[in-house]
């Protein structure tokens, strides 16, 4: 893992022709973005960027960086990836291979995401998938917040993977600022041998795992209890979303955004749904991992783990989502 | 299934021992049920149970039948059942299987709540095990609700068992008045496709049910566009928990309380912590689903479905929580 230079690190490339109201809604983000001193290249349809940017009336405000070619939320990630080398996806994913950027975010198809950033990138050793890390306002008093691993990445996992998520949330937890952090497994009820035979079976690796408290109920998940839960794909992102439909906060700093834990580069992910304002968040959430060198705090730990077993991610399943 | 005669099943036995703050907080429940027509009988230590009516001013106000033992939140619910033959929730169950009641309310251990309610008058023929049903309200207007199940009762099932659960459902739903239940299978996405392997092999399955939707987000499961939403009882209790965190309403009809499908009575359990008011809503929704004859709906819903295939329960796993 290979930081960026520190001038072309702090860049973030926005796949500006992902999301629902694109790009009028990704120039807005990264117009408000660039008032809070992110510095964003924008990465799509030279000509219908221009356009927007002279109708919000900033003409020259943000760099752009060509690419000719869309990929639909509907396209099959793996497949589009290959057919459509000029996709704006995968020159916003280029960028950051090349140290033109330090991070990636997309408001597109969040399969085509991690197929571009694990095609132009990869994945930290160790890691046999990425996972969505989703940060959550907790009520653990001002800017207390909760990492949610993995909030809807892959749904069916073995008992070893939620250990590479708990290293992974640890490192993410850090990197904004956490000392030591507390890993959680969301569970339904507090006492070992609670829950399915995945979370039995992962309580078990987990107390292992440097930080970790045990079994933790959604009262605790948000009640500022505990700084990473861990779980499989789909009970989080059943949880995520049900948080994100009672609790649908505008100002909060993790709304309509996600990081994608466990490729070598900084990535993130935003609800093609995301507002300006969510957009402009997800940026600067991004410029942050990314100044926290994030994937590099995250291959130092597993690199660490590695040595007392990790979870032998081997190279299959690179491309689907 | 026998429906106990008119009078005497119009009576909820509620396990006056069970709770975090009993008997204090059962008899004030129960009290305030009886203000809104519902026939209470309180199981439980009877000197005990007597001194708070005559605490809460209305000393013959209501029935008391004695039961000399309590099975405790940490007691393992089997061993505890058959140790205390004298337990408030045994003695409960008994007055449901005998007829002298039409339904059992309990705050104490689900577990031993259910142990003893398959112990005293059994499962539906065609059940493997008891779900547990919780009635979420939703944005669909006033006295919008969905129906979840499973809510916690089984953390690990085959998709066969979610097709139970659709059906068993849909029945409760009937009985709470919806002339056709909407069935939705709770998911991550609504494409057929979508989901960990059991909501994929749920999903073909569901597709042969009756007023079967297809996979519902938690936008929908609490947006009101679906009468009952099926999942297994991890994804269920997680979702159900979050719900409860984020919008904890005493006006919640369905709050502090859930039935027990698939038992040949109507079984309610509420939360350790139920409040006087959530009880009191508790023994409302017992004595309506008793009136309704939840279940024998039930078991004739899940007798025509066994002419096509049920999911062939067997007489194992009777006694476990």
């Amino acid at each position: 893992v290979a930081d960026a230079p520190e001038s072309r690190s702090r860049r973030v490339a926005l796949d500006a022709m992902g999301g629902d109201d694109a790009p009028a809604s990704t120039v807005a983000g990264a117009l408000r973005a660039r008032a809070d001193g992110v510095e964003v290249v924008l990465v799509g349809d030279a000509q219908r960027l221009s356009a927007a940017l002279v109708r919000a009336g900033q003409p020259d405000a943000l760099e752009i960086v060509h690419a000719g070619e869309v990929i639909a939320m509907d396209d099959d990630p793996a497949l589009a990836l290959r057919s459509k080398r000029d996709a704006s996806i995968r020159v916003a994913a280029d960028l950051v291979a090349s140290g033109d950027a330090g991070a990636l975010v997309s408001a597109g198809s969040t399969g085509a995401t991690l197929a571009a950033s694990l095609f132009a990138f990869g994945r930290i050793r160790g890691v046999r998938r990425p996972a969505v890390a989703a940060v959550i306002p907790t009520a653990g008093g001002p800017g207390a917040e909760v990492i949610l691993v993995d909030a809807g990445g892959t749904s069916d996992v073995q008992p070893e993977a939620l250990v590479t998520y708990a290293h992974m949330g640890s490192a993410y937890a850090r990197v904004r600022g956490v000392t030591s952090p507390r890993v959680g497994l969301v569970n339904v009820g507090e006492e070992p041998g609670k829950g399915n035979a995945l979370a039995k079976a992962a309580f078990e690796l987990l107390s292992e795992v440097e930080g970790f408290i045990g079994n933790v109920e959604p009262a605790v998940v948000l009640g500022g209890d505990v700084d990473v839960a861990v779980t499989d794909g789909f009970t989080g992102n059943v949880l995520l979303k049900t948080v994100e439909v009672l609790r649908h906060d505008p100002e909060d700093p993790g709304a309509g955004a996600a990081v994608l834990l466990g490729c070598t580069g900084t990535v993130l992910v935003a609800h093609g749904a995301a507002t300006p304002q969510e957009l402009a968040a997800a940026l600067r959430t991004a410029r942050d991992a990314a100044a926290g060198n994030l994937a590099t705090r995250i291959a130092e730990r597993l690199a660490a783990m590695d040595d007392t077993g990790g979870d032998g991610g081997t190279d299959e399943e690179d491309t689907s989502g």
